[in-house]
């Protein structure tokens, strides 16, 4: 079988299994050889071999296509999250351990018929937006070797985007499902905190993490999410979905921006004008489009890493770290030992803050009439070579739309706008309260192929707009989107 | 105007003043006598006089006593609460300011024509379930003056229990407003955090304190809520009762007991016995009581000293205790002063546990398919010569039942549960997830009488059970007592 490119999207594969033109050992045998022609990219830190496979083959093999949700898809999974019997390292040799079990989202995955192919690499402990904190490699953006691929769900986009899977899971505690994304021609789900259990995740900031979804499209993403959202009591963060209470959209949301004083760029003016496009295309659309004050949301971002949630990375890591800070990523090394010096009353000082910028945005939230936000994924990109110069400044740059998500308590889904003038990828944020997961997702459907006609860097097709797959199982009617 | 006791009950007092038998300037004047009186107690810090009282009395003189809910209603103030151009000291005279202007709560009640007597003594900056640790002197009990009163709003209980006021305000973080309320043979509704605000209260651990209330009776509690639980955007912490969502009860609540192995009394027969007939009387009168494994409720209960949130007492006085260390109570600035050694890691373990035991306490919950539990308020009694001689162990001991009941974010009410041979009044406590605050003191109110006849010390009677004035608001149709 000769086959450049197969169209890994969800339905497309599922079309093809059942029209029995592929099978998931052929699917299977060519991503690992495509993968190993990546091997550059260091997209990989472990990628699964025949033996790993062939139990999930072969159970696949004895059962019905039909039968299972995710039969024969192959996903990649970020390795900060346990696949039973293959090594989670957390982009750090000397943590390595060989996990036991799978995480709870993994194991759900793989009861729906999903096939693990490879666990990818990932800055350091999860700490970076950047995929250039690893020992295993500066993992490369899949439209350009000298710009980074955005982190640190770095592998897991860089390999969705190469068409090396269907779907990727990712974490996302800052912005690592959502840069990535941005950086690669992908849609970012960054579910809400709590949705998806943390079950066999390494911690990184335990609080605020969350495992998230890189897809090639809103309609995949669904899908995924639909099968992985299950609350877990092992899990003590776990949430029920049904007892979250998204406001309710009406038939088209009114979308909030930040106001012009607000933005920024870095002086990118390449992603300003993506931007300024995607809202007047918005506009142009009959969207209602509302400036709405940012400022604290701005601010609210400065406290995860300026505040004392630093802390929450030390205690992930704690009894390594006292052993192996010499071994670990310099600068990751830095971040997290800085949190030695923080005292228990910065921590609560910082929980008052927090308290106070949920109220503050809130109250502007409801002020504004907006049933979503849209702002840009990132102020800007990156080379290679200027993020080695500034590793910590321009890290936190590319925070800045990003970090006050969970602190917030969102779901957030960044989408793609457009390329631009230099080929590179771009994208915007959509986010919401709590539980408003679907509904972000149908609204990223109906917008997506407003902007782009491709999904990751292989030319599969954005999909039409579709409103099945986004209803949400709950009474509370919510987005459909005109 | 010659009277020993007024009846001070809400509507008692309403129906005087209907019937023009007493007027509140008559009824403040004989309070303030009384009060004097009662000058070795140590009830008040600040009592206020006739020059203070006399805008209040003038401006209800102008208004129709029909027009507010509380008019002409006397009340006494924890002075850890502002009252407007009155020093608030938090029982430290270095630390005494005049308050500028009323807390919320205090302002709701003044605005629904309550008028405030005078503020109360505490325990020193709420750090304490005794009513000993206060420069302004132990605050005795109302039925034994050598007994403890309870605390950390030990005036408030003690003022309410000689009838010196109609209702009080304390604060409750860890068990303040429902020691002193079994104590003094009273009813403490310990409210649903954020329900009434907290701004104009000076913090003691900033993210677990409220405003609590001490009534005679389960009706009063209800009326004083009703006015007070109002969600104020100034207030961080606050919360709406409309977003809570409390299980909803059937006709005769099912309740829960601790296992007869997590039960504590401190070797106290007596108070052990109290609670053997209160769990009798109920099983008489035919409610279901089930035992639960109450060990993590307990382990919850030692998270609030030995955890990291002492740290947030220390946050509350941090710029004070630098300067005056040496001025404090020596017990309350060992215990605040403790926290500086406390690291930011240590914050977030004691927040994970906490999630954890949020977790396995809802797992039980359920799973026992109770609707509300019942403990006894405190294991035991201290006299003041035994509390001086281990004041903290004994003040800990105090807190088994109480501490952990802003961490699992229940609503609570303290309830009179008869006397002791010794004479000694002894309760329960009745607590429910948040926002059931009404249902418990519809519970409590169809439950007071079947223990005492009087409320407080003075011989007020307990009133019949009338189930108007406890309906809550919302659609979810909350409990029905039979």
């Amino acid at each position: 079988m000769k086959m450049s490119e197969i169209d890994l999207r969800l339905d497309a594969l599922k079309n093809a299994y059942q029209e029995k033109t592929l099978t998931p050992r052929e699917v299977v045998s060519h991503l690992l050889e495509k993968a190993t022609a990546y091997k550059e990219h260091n997209i990989f830190i472990t990628l699964l071999d025949e033996s790993d496979l062939e139990p999930y083959l072969s159970k696949l093999e004895q059962s019905d296509p039909q039968s299972l949700p995710m039969w024969g898809v192959p996903f990649v999974i970020k390795d900060n999250i346990d696949l039973a019997g293959i090594p989670t390292t957390a982009a750090c040799r000397e943590y390595t351990y060989k996990a036991q079990q799978s995480a709870k989202v993994v194991e759900l995955l793989i009861d729906a018929g999903a096939i693990p192919i490879g666990k990818a690499n990932m800055d350091q402990f999860a700490t970076g937006l950047v995929g250039t904190r690893s020992p295993y490699g500066v993992c490369h953006n899949a439209f350009d070797f000298e710009m980074i691929s955005g982190g640190s769900s770095s592998g897991s986009a860089v390999a969705l985007a190469l068409n090396l899977c269907s779907f990727s899971l990712g974490t996302d505690t800052a912005g690592s499902g959502r840069v990535p994304a941005a950086f690669n021609n992908l849609v970012g789900l960054k579910p809400t905190k709590g949705l998806l259990s943390s079950s066999g995740l390494i911690p990184a900031v335990r609080s605020q993490d969350v495992i998230s979804v890189f897809a090639l499209n809103a309609q995949d993403a669904a899908q995924v999410f639909d099968v992985v959202a299950q609350f877990d009591e092992a899990d003590e963060f776990s949430r029920e979905l049904s007892d979250l209470t998204p406001p309710v959209w009406n038939k088209q949301p009114v979308i909030g921006i930040p106001d012009a004083a607000s933005l920024v760029f870095d002086g990118d003016k390449q992603a300003q004008a993506n931007f300024e496009q995607t809202v007047a295309t918005l506009r142009s659309e009959g969207f209602q489009l509302v400036e709405v004050p940012f400022a604290d949301w701005l601010d609210t971002a400065k406290l995860l890493y300026g505040g004392a949630w630093v802390a929450e990375r030390y205690v992930a890591i704690e009894d390594f770290i006292e052993q192996h800070e010499a071994d670990m990523d310099p600068t990751v090394a830095t971040i997290i030992a800085g949190a030695r010096s923080l005292s228990a009353a910065d921590a609560y000082k910082g929980s008052y803050k927090l308290q106070q910028a949920q109220r503050k945005t809130a109250l502007l939230w409801k002020a504004s009439g907006i049933d979503c936000m849209m702002t840009p994924t990132t102020p800007t990109i990156y080379s290679i070579k200027q993020l080695e110069e500034q590793p910590i400044e321009h890290n936190s740059m590319l925070g800045t739309y990003t970090n006050f998500m969970n602190l917030l308590d969102y779901a957030a889904v960044a989408m793609p706008t457009g390329f631009r003038d230099d080929q590179l990828p771009c994208g915007v944020t959509l986010f919401a309260p709590a539980g408003s997961d679907k509904a972000l997702l149908q609204l990223t459907d109906a917008l997506h192929g407003k902007f782009v006609s491709t999904s990751g860097a292989k030319g599969l097709p954005v999909p039409a707009p579709n409103s099945d797959g986004f209803a949400d199982g709950r009474v509370i009617p919510l987005a459909v989107v005109g």
